[in-house]
């Protein structure tokens, strides 16, 4: 069981940092040209900062203007020839608006020749934003939106048309300069329209699709709002290249590589899972009980956004419930272990990251008299796993792209 | 489209017969040995008369005696030289316990070089019984169990305790005659020592647990039941060998092989599921989004019994509601299907055994009107797949061991 525990850390020790900001940029960079004329740096995101700073000392001395726009407490130091500034996330806010005014004056009037590098992080929805609307509005409607259980596709087809960037708009505003993004991404299948509202992304929705919403939702909405919802939105976008740096596939797919490296036959089952967390736990556990008699050691990966439905007062979040739930399914299994962890090193509201059990957790939860049944009813993953040495702990990693959970299965007889 | 569905079709058809009673008994002879004593019939269960059936068939004119004891309604026809009762099921009646009677007296009194040949189904433990207490308190304690939510290993860990042919104790009452004992599983892993209460199956349970248990769910006993829970239940059955003729593993295994019949690069994930029905449906959705843009055939399978929290009025099944929530994620992917069905035939309290689903299916609802999302939280998804042609509809199989679900991806361009 030790070597399991040992594999676990290896492969988080692993994969960090091929999915950190900076391996993003590096990925992103690949294939990317200077251009003939100009280059601008734009980055906005919760990672915009630590992106930027990589992308400033990859293309050293090529960049002719740039402008960071992140959340409160992200930028760390200066980043020579970049301006950097801080705005409200998740609520937009005055600074953020004026940052992206800064990046708006910076990008108009360029050249054919010119380039955009635009790189895009979780959060940009809120920190790169100029609205059709007032500031009162945008805040009052995306608060009423988050509370109303709106999806994010929902969330952002009202966005996209309350701005003056989103929806494919900023890189209209680039024209006729080129726009090359690279995203990291923090929403599942990497749609480019939908992270950060798609700043440089063509735009599918209709007019109906966004009356439908306001009448789900019933959002009260200013004669301003109801004409902005009107406009048709930009259906093709020419002058823009979109790369994923990083993102839930990338992280499934590195998450196999480091498993194959440790001898595991690896197989990624989905990366865009979004059920339950303690059913998937169920799942994964009935897996192992299938798997478990297996002559080779063998890897099953899932990565997504898995949800919990809180309605206990414990500590805990989605991965740790889902680990939790799985050590059931384990117990007494010598070979087989489940880890599941979120890749910002944050899981729910708690210092874990995510949890691991194996075939002894069980056991060693119930001689210290600690139902996980119960654990469950409370969602006190937390403390459960805290009791049995269950806890993974990075600390924040810098980088956020959904969660990934590992069933690891070693030959019966050679743990 | 039409080529998933007729796969499915040709899936269901191969593995109905291989399933089957007869199958399973075919199955369970192909080691048997005949002894050189007497040969003595013993069927219990739903599927009695049927194996009993298959097995005079192969076994004619070297079965000296035999009884059958099944549900009401399931005897056929006579079989020659077998005596074919019915009884309750599934509350023990007064017809089941004379019909155990007669099998007592027919095992009694055997010889080393005897063999009495047991064909087990699930409803044994009530088909199946001599109770060391009333009948009165018998039917009242498996009712207070039934009702407690106790699992299938707590009900029969009571019951075994209670009685004087469950936990090997059958298998005991032969010696020294042998039994040779084949299952037609419908527990998932095929515990022997539960299905049917393991008649001539050791039983690992202590008096500690089945204290634990009436303590549990606060059940009231006699003085005479609670003397009975405190006997020692028989821990090694020598003169007892048992063979699983059908079982999920052999279902998911079956279904495995009709698959890579078809050209699917097919693989099990479990044959153990026991989740909530609609999040695995979340789950195997998830999948195939992953999926979709695979350059090969390929089938996963998950064999087990899943649950449903009904809280709506509907009408449905667990498998109905695993497929229909799978809609929402293949929603217009062309090269992909979703089923799940019960090998009984039945799913829930409905007419269908199943559902299937396909990239065409959300939108053939949303045309009607119909919501998906409504239909599930009245758990109502027999009338939703109903109208998008969606119900599988097998009628009584005759046999019942658990439930297949099988995604099925075709190669993205070659449908």
């Amino acid at each position: 069981m030790k070597n399991l525990k040992k594999d676990m850390q290896a492969i988080i020790q692993t994969i960090l940092p091929k999915i950190s900001p900076d391996n993003t940029v590096i990925n992103g960079l690949r294939d990317f040209q200077l251009p003939k004329g100009n280059l601008y740096l734009v980055a906005v995101g919760k990672a915009a900062y630590t992106m930027a700073l990589k992308a400033e000392q990859l293309l050293h001395g090529h960049i002719k203007d740039g402008i960071v726009c992140t959340k409160y407490g992200h930028v760390k130091n200066e980043i020579p020839g970049i301006r950097c500034y801080e705005g409200g996330h998740p609520l937009v806010d005055e600074n953020g608006l004026w940052a992206t005014k800064q990046i708006l004056k910076m990008t108009e009037n360029l050249q054919e020749d010119d380039l955009v590098l635009f790189l895009l992080s979780g959060g940009g929805s809120a920190l790169f934003e100029d609205p059709l609307i007032s500031l009162e509005e945008l805040i009052d409607i995306n608060a009423q939106l988050l509370r109303s259980k709106a999806d994010i596709k929902e969330i952002n087809t009202i966005r996209k048309r309350l701005s003056k960037v989103k929806g494919g708009k900023f890189a209209e505003h680039c024209q006729p300069a080129q726009v090359y993004t690279i995203v990291l991404s923090d929403i599942l299948n990497d749609p480019i329209d939908m992270i950060a509202s798609g700043p440089t992304a063509a735009d599918q929705s209709t007019y109906e699709h966004a009356e439908q919403i306001v009448n789900k939702y019933h959002l009260p909405l200013s004669n301003e709002a109801k004409r902005c919802l009107q406009i048709p939105t930009i259906k093709t976008v020419k002058n823009s290249k979109i790369c994923i740096g990083a993102g839930a596939s990338i992280l499934a797919q590195v998450v196999k590589e480091a498993c194959e490296d440790l001898g595991y036959h690896s197989a990624i089952l989905t990366d865009q899972l979004d059920c339950e967390a303690r059913e998937a736990g169920r799942f994964m556990g009935a897996m192992a009980k299938y798997n478990q008699n297996c002559n080779k050691k063998i890897a099953y990966i899932i990565a997504g956004e898995t949800t919990v439905n809180v309605c206990g007062k414990g500590k805990g979040g989605r991965n740790q419930e889902m680990a939790l739930t799985a050590a059931s399914y384990l117990d007494g299994m010598d070979n087989v272990a489940f880890f599941a962890f979120g890749s910002d090193g944050t899981d729910g509201p708690t210092d874990a990251a995510g949890g691991y059990v194996d075939g002894n957790t069980l056991n060693d939860l119930n001689k210290q008299g600690i139902s996980i049944e119960k654990a469950l009813i409370d969602n006190d993953s937390y403390h459960a796993l805290a009791k049995c040495d269950g806890l993974i702990i990075t600390g924040p990693t810098g980088t956020n792209i959904n969660d990934v959970a590992v069933l690891l299965i070693c030959e019966k007889n050679n743990k």
